[in-house]
């Protein structure tokens, strides 16, 4: 049986985020004020049928972990 | 006080994820089986003061309401 999985993937401390920059800088024009720490990132879900090849999959191919840290969050679907 | 805000920004159902197709077909090579269902969003993480700012931000900024769905979550900071 499948699992459902969610990966969150975020620029590391200290590494610079580039959109996250340009959002928090976008929003001051746009009316928003009190606003910091903005960081983007990416959201990967998917179903897979062995979970243990995530951490795997992460390193390989959706993240890069030079840059990035990674969370995985599953749950049985 | 500032609250910690993070936004889940998804493709919306049945629009083209070129993105999570690429990674789909890129799991075979890489010796990665038994995966489906790839999807590819944004993470999106801040700390805004006033929350209820947040709806009218991802309409006009964060998401592009016409192809993305999103979904706030917010904690005390």
């Amino acid at each position: 049986m499948a699992v459902k999985a969610t990966v969150l993937i975020r620029p590391k401390e200290g590494i610079l985020d580039p959109q996250g920059e340009a959002v928090e800088n976008a929003l001051p024009a746009l009316g928003f004020s009190g606003v910091s720490h903005v960081h983007v990132g990416r959201l990967v879900e998917l179903e897979i049928e062995d979970p243990s090849q995530l951490e795997s999959m992460c390193e390989k191919l959706l993240a890069n972990p030079l840059i990035e840290d990674y969370e995985v969050v599953t749950a049985s679907a």
